[in-house]
């Protein structure tokens, strides 16, 4: 299997499974193709609470800004799963988190530079370098990547962390990571800082909101404070958007008291 | 084959066709994910014109406004295909046109609650409940749900019904259930009630617009009366939109005077 | 393997699907439901960039502003692929462009008209006419199209050209064909124009840009002129919206002056 994320929106994604389609009978499912633009960061969040419940696959991964530029082109193997993409740090958290959920360290796994001639398009290196490197890897096998002749093992590459939350006592602040499609706001608080407050109060940047396990367990339009499916601290709305009426939007900090 | 329906957008419902990956090999075709929000009679009414037209298969339908609430997660079968979804509605009309479309009667459907331990995401029920059952069913057998553990007939659930419209003499009141991509505002009024208007006028809430078979059938720019795929009235402009040529929206009530 | 393609949004492809899923087991690939609204020449211009990557296949194609009308059904046949959509032209860029890429000539290609009986709705033939189309035509074999009794070969049918450019010396005048979802608007001037001002600048519409081979080789938010995966001149912003930087959209008339 064969799975495609991007930013491209729609039709490019198209002609990636097109050439896909053309080198491999692999089955293709799309992941998604509109992450917030030219976003490593978002896509590397989004992918990371996704890609672990499939079954082994080849992800291609096609979030890159430098596209046309000299960066790299790289195959990471995590696992039984390998991540196809350019070299701007959006298949790192990945890769731990794919590695992780297999039983391994966190950085049990291995980076490989992909060599490509010059490519048709200096725009399109989805369709272009990613897309055939991803049939040529599902085909040659994950174990076998080093066999490939376009392949070396490389320890340079450029490595993305999440930024890290700061917990004090009481208090615990950092940023909104995304806002999903419903608006809400995902932190990179981890819920555990929400203890025992489940049915409770806590404070954000200042304002007391209640702390619940289900959006509908506040009345519709009312704003509450939850641990999302990734784990982390959610602001939300009950069938509303917690981005508006926390007034928060991606890169925002955020504080959070426990008192 | 499953079939996968939400009001999810992007890109949660990857991590339920991961889910489904990993338990079965079965085909996956997505229906839309971009039901209106919470809005569970709009994607009962969508889900009644397009899930007739698949083969049997597992149908899994997530708009869920209660997640993480004691509602049920239920399964319904209507003939030869199954429902897989949240107690609130959503699923019973569908039930009705599968089983009528099925050459059986509106109510030749059987439901069954499902039980499931507490999921790992109070949010995220699509992946951790729905997504494992609707593989779970489509790997048992639709003829055989009642052998999975997890299932126990029932009569009691949530019915859904669409709004009736009212007619009466040369006048028809109804409401917008739906506003479609194109502008298209879908009544529940009967298209029958146009007789043979078609050719002709109607007045609609006291505006006389065409009756047409075709929106090409009048000028683009130009407001008209159809039919819909639906076979309901529908209110729409060629090559424009319906729902801001009338000033109508999902709910808002309309009167139709065949005079 | 059958592809779609529409101006329809969602959920209406879900039915085509549906449909072709009932008489047949091809493998279905979506290439974009979002084609600009009863736009011809956009949806063309796309499925020329897209159709010629994917391997052999039938390609059904519905952007039709005339359903209902008494319009033909056609069926392309171009190399090995076919075609199946409206007569309104949106087929015929696209069978030159999969003729060429087969290595024969741009005008290598047969049009079949497709007859059918009234179908159940006039404002859905994607459900009622063009996705059985595609699935007898598939199931039939592009090689024995002209065995179905529902075709008649025809060499009556609209013969849809993009528009050209003027080339004059220094300046090359032509139009905006698309935007697309990054908002890079897309010309239908030839990039060989731009020969070797790469590095260099050019001036468009009076004022200079840069001319760039990468996006990226401008600073985030500058504009660039560049030539796109499809060949031609391009009018975009590093990291934005080109469309908006240059001040054009489809349409618009567009004149590049290399000096």
């Amino acid at each position: 299997m064969i799975t495609l994320s991007s930013d491209f929106g729609s039709p490019y994604p198209a002609a990636m499974k097109g050439v896909i389609c053309q080198a491999t009978d692999a089955r293709i499912e799309d992941i998604a193709h509109d992450f917030p633009r030219q976003d490593v960061r978002a896509a590397a969040f989004w992918l990371t609470q996704t890609l672990p419940y499939f079954p082994p696959a080849v992800h291609c991964v096609v979030v890159d800004p430098g596209v046309g530029t000299d960066r790299n082109a790289i195959v990471v193997r995590a696992g039984e799963h390998a991540l196809v993409g350019p070299d701007n740090g959006v298949l790192l958290p990945v890769a731990r988190e794919l590695a992780e959920n297999g039983g391994r360290a966190a950085d049990a796994f291995e980076v490989f530079t992909w060599a490509y001639d010059d490519p048709a398009s200096s725009t399109f290196h989805g369709r272009d370098v990613f897309a055939p490197a991803a049939a040529a890897v599902h085909d040659t096998g994950v174990e076998n990547i080093e066999s490939r002749p376009e392949t070396t093992l490389t320890d340079d590459y450029v490595a993305l962390q999440f930024p890290d939350p700061s917990v004090d006592g009481d208090e615990a602040t950092g940023e909104i990571l995304v806002v999903d499609d419903f608006g809400n706001a995902v932190t990179n608080i981890p819920g555990d800082v929400l203890g025992d407050r489940f049915g409770g109060t806590v404070t954000v940047d200042g304002a007391e909101a209640p702390v619940r396990r289900a959006y509908a367990a506040v009345d519709p339009g009312q704003r509450l404070v939850t641990v999302g499916s990734h784990g982390n601290v959610e602001l939300a709305v009950n069938r509303g958007r917690g981005d508006e009426a926390f007034g928060v939007s991606t890169g925002d900090a955020v504080t959070l008291s426990v008192h």
